[in-house]
C-alpha cells in the first residue's frame, strides 16, 4: 500500500558519479540489497547521521571517515542493519570496506559503509566480500533506478528525485533517492538518502547546505515516532559541473538551495506515501504559535497519536482526538479560546469547541481525500512549522508484526 | 480481548456510600451508561483531574464544586464525554446537576458531573434528565459491579478493587472501581476512578493519600500515549468508620497508604490487561538512572514505540527495536557500553549489542507469556522507575478505527 500513484522520475546522472546495485542474498533470494556508489576524486561530501545513542555500526564508522578523508565510496546494504552488534559488527563494516579498497585501489578511509535492516544480527561479511568483484565492474553512470531499488527494505517502490537549473550560463544538476517507511522519525538525519550535484562546492559549505535541506524535510516527518539506529544522509558535489558555489548568499547559491530544498522535500515526502501501511498522506501545520519549539511539540504530538492516526485510517473527521492531542502537548498557558483547527479548507474547531458553520458532510469530505492538511492555530504568536506524516492502518502492525526488522 | 482471566472481586461496601446503574441510552440501547454515587454528609472527598488543556465540561465543573464544597453526589455518564463542547457543554453538565438537586434536595454544588465517550458531541441532557428519578429511587449500598460496569466504554470488563485492615482495634475499609481501556496515558490523573473507604480523614490530608497513590499507579500506565479530556480520580472518606487518620506517620496512616496504593495499583494494571485490542501486559522497569525523570523518560519511550509494541504483540524478542527505543529517549550523553536489558530473567542485551550468554529460545518463551517484565538497567545512577503498558494489534487498529471516541 502506498499514498497515490508512484512518481515516474526521470533521473539526469550527474558527472562524476557512477552506480551499481546486486542481489547478494543477504536475507532474501533474488532480491537487489547491496549497492555500491563511486564517487569521482576531488568531490565533497558531506553527512548527517542518526542521533540515536544507539547509532549502528556502519554509522560510527562512516561518521568518523567522512570527517577525515575524501569519500570515494559509498557502500550500502539491506537485509541488516549492523545495528546492536557491539565489536564485532564494527570489524564487519570495516571487512567490507577493507574488501572494496583492495578491488578498487582506494584507502578503506575513503569507503562509507552502510546498513539497513533488522537490527541485532550480525552481518554476514562473506556474502558481500563473494558479491563485490561483480558489483565494482557493474559500475555504470546511468545506474540511478536500480540503486534506488537496492536501498529499499518494506518500501513498496523507490524513491528519486532530480532538479536542474542554470547559474551564471552553465547547467546545475542535482539527483538522488531515498529508502525509509518504518522507524521514522529522524533526528537531524533521515533513513537513507544519497543526493548528488555537479556543482563545485567546498566541503565546509556543503555542509550548510544540507543542514538547511534536511531541516525542513526529512527532519519533519513521522511515521512512528521511532528513530532508527542507522539514519544518515549524504550529500556529495563532484564539481565536474561548470559552476562553482563559494558562498550562501549570491544568486547561483540561493538557487541552488532552493532547488536543494525541492529534491529533499520530494524525497521526504515520498518517504511517507510509502509509509509501512500509510493511506494517507498527512501534513500537519502549526501556525501562531509563541515558538518553532512549541509548534513541533504539537505538530508531533498529533502526527503521533495512534488515535488521530486510526481517525485519520478511518477517515473519521473525529477531531476531537486532534484537540485532545493538541491539549496534552504540554503548551504552558495554552488558551484553548485561541484555538483553531481547520481540515483542508474546512474550518471545524474554534473556542474549544465544533465551529458554529460546520458540518460534518464537509469534514468528511475532507477525510475521504488521500492527501489531508490539518492547520492548526494556536493563536498566540507568530511562529509556524510543519511536518507530514502517515495514518496508523491494520497494515502497519501486520508489517510491523509479520517484519522483524 | 483482555489479558489473563478476569478477576472476580468481592468488595466490601463502604458505609456511607450508595450506588445506582441504569440504562438511559445516552448512545447505545440497554447498556447500563449513567451511574449514581451518593456519599454520607460530613464525608471528604479529594480528586485529581486531567492536564489536558482541552479539559471537558464536566471537568471544569468538577475541579470547581469539590473545591468549594462538600459534595454529596457524582453523576457519571458513559456515551458522550461532553468534551470540545464549548460553553454550551459547561450548561448541560449543569443542568443534569440541577436536575438531580432537586430530586436529592441537595444544592447543585454538592454534586459532581463526570462523562466518558465519543469527544465533540452536545450531551443529550433530555435523556439523562429523564432518566434521574429511577436513577436515585435505585441508589443501595450493594450495587458495586452494575456501578463499575455502568461506567465503562471500549472496556472489556468490570474493574473493581477492595482492601481492608484493622487499625487500632478497628476495620478499616476500602473499596473502589475504575475504567479505561484507550486514551490512556494519565497525567496527574486517570481516566475515571472512585475509590471509597471508611475511614475519617479531613479534606488536605486524603489529598496527600490520593496524590502518593496516584503517582504509582495511573501515572504510571499508559496504553497510546493519549491523555484523555476527561480522567478523573476521585477519593472520598466516609468516616462512618471507627478509625480516625489525622496524619501522614502514624501506624494506621501507614498501613492506610499502603493499602490504598495496593487498591490503586490494582485498578491502574486492570486498565492495561484490558486496555484495547491487548493481548500482552508488560511492565517496563528502569533502574540505575541518574534521575526518576530519565527512568520515565526512558520507561515511556519503550512503552509507547509502535515497533516495541507490535513485536510484543507478535510476541517477537525483537530487542533492537527496545535499544533503538532507548537509544531515542533524549537521555544526554548515555553511555551503551553500561546499558543491559532483560526480559524476564533473561539478560538478552549488554555493552550495546546481545549479550554472550543469550539464545533466542530463552528470548522467545519470555515473549509467548501473557505478562512480560522488561528491566533495562542504564548503569548511570540510583533512580528507579517502573511502567505498565500493553502491545500494539490489529485489535486496537480496529477499535479505534471504527468506534468514535
Amino acid at each position: 500500500m502506498a499514498v497515490g500513484p508512484e512518481r515516474k522520475v526521470s533521473v539526469t546522472p550527474i558527472e562524476g558519479v557512477r552506480l551499481a546495485a546486486i542481489a547478494s542474498e543477504i536475507r532474501y533470494s533474488n532480491r537487489l540489497d547491496l549497492v555500491l556508489i563511486e564517487i569521482a576524486e576531488d568531490s565533497t561530501t558531506a553527512g548527517v547521521f542518526t542521533q540515536n545513542a544507539f547509532c549502528a555500526a556502519p554509522v560510527r564508522l562512516a561518521k568518523q571517515r567522512v570527517k577525515a578523508s575524501t569519500s570515494r565510496y559509498f557502500l550500502i546494504n539491506t537485509g541488516n542493519a549492523n545495528a546492536g552488534t557491539g565489536p564485532e559488527g564494527e570489524l564487519a563494516a570495516e571487512a567490507c570496506c577493507d574488501g572494496l579498497a583492495e578491488i578498487s585501489r582506494t584507502s578503506s578511509q575513503q569507503i562509507l559503509p552502510f546498513s539497513t535492516g533488522v537490527i541485532g544480527e550480525q552481518l554476514p561479511t562473506d556474502k558481500i566480500l563473494v558479491a563485490l568483484p561483480a558489483l565494482y565492474e557493474a559500475l555504470s553512470a546511468d545506474a540511478w533506478q536500480s540503486a534506488a531499488q537496492g536501498i529499499l527494505t518494506t518500501d513498496t517502490r523507490a524513491k528519486l528525485a532530480s532538479a536542474s537549473f542554470t547559474a551564471n550560463g552553465s547547467q546545475v544538476n542535482i539527483s538522488g533517492f531515498a529508502k525509509g517507511s518504518g522507524m521514522i522519525r529522524p533526528n537531524m538525519a533521515t533513513m537513507l538518502a544519497y543526493v548528488f550535484t555537479d556543482a563545485q562546492i567546498e566541503k565546509a559549505l556543503l555542509e550548510k547546505f544540507l543542514k538547511i535541506a534536511v531541516k525542513n524535510s526529512f527532519n519533519r516527518i513521522t511515521v512512528d515516532g521511532d528513530t532508527s539506529t542507522n539514519d544518515c544522509c549524504m550529500l556529495v558535489a563532484t564539481g565536474k559541473g561548470a559552476v562553482v558555489i563559494t558562498d550562501t548568499v549570491s544568486e547561483a547559491a540561493t538557487q541552488f538551495q532552493s532547488e536543494l530544498n525541492a529534491v529533499f522535500e520530494q524525497l521526504a515526502t515520498d518517504l511517507i506515501r510509502d509509509a509501512e501501511g500509510a493511506s494517507k498522506f498527512i501534513t500537519i501545520e502549526v501556525n501562531e504559535g509563541a515558538s518553532a519549539q512549541e509548534c513541533l511539540a504539537v505538530a508531533y504530538t498529533v502526527a503521533e497519536s495512534p488515535l488521530v492516526k486510526t481517525a485519520f485510517y478511518a477517515a473519521d473527521p473525529n477531531w476531537g482526538r486532534i484537540l485532545a492531542a493538541i491539549g496534552r502537548a504540554g503548551l504552558v498557558d495554552l488558551d484553548i479560546e485561541f484555538v483553531t483547527v481547520e481540515l483542508g479548507d474546512t474550518l471545524i474547531a474554534s473556542k474549544g469547541a465544533v465551529d458554529a458553520a460546520y458540518n460534518e458532510s464537509a469534514g468528511q469530505a475532507e477525510m475521504d481525500k488521500d492527501e489531508i492538511r490539518v492547520r492548526i492555530n494556536l493563536g498566540r504568536g507568530k511562529s509556524s512549522e510543519r511536518v507530514w506524516t502517515s495514518d496508523l492502518s491494520n497494515d502497519y502492525v501486520r508489517i510491523n508484526a509479520d517484519y522483524r526488522s
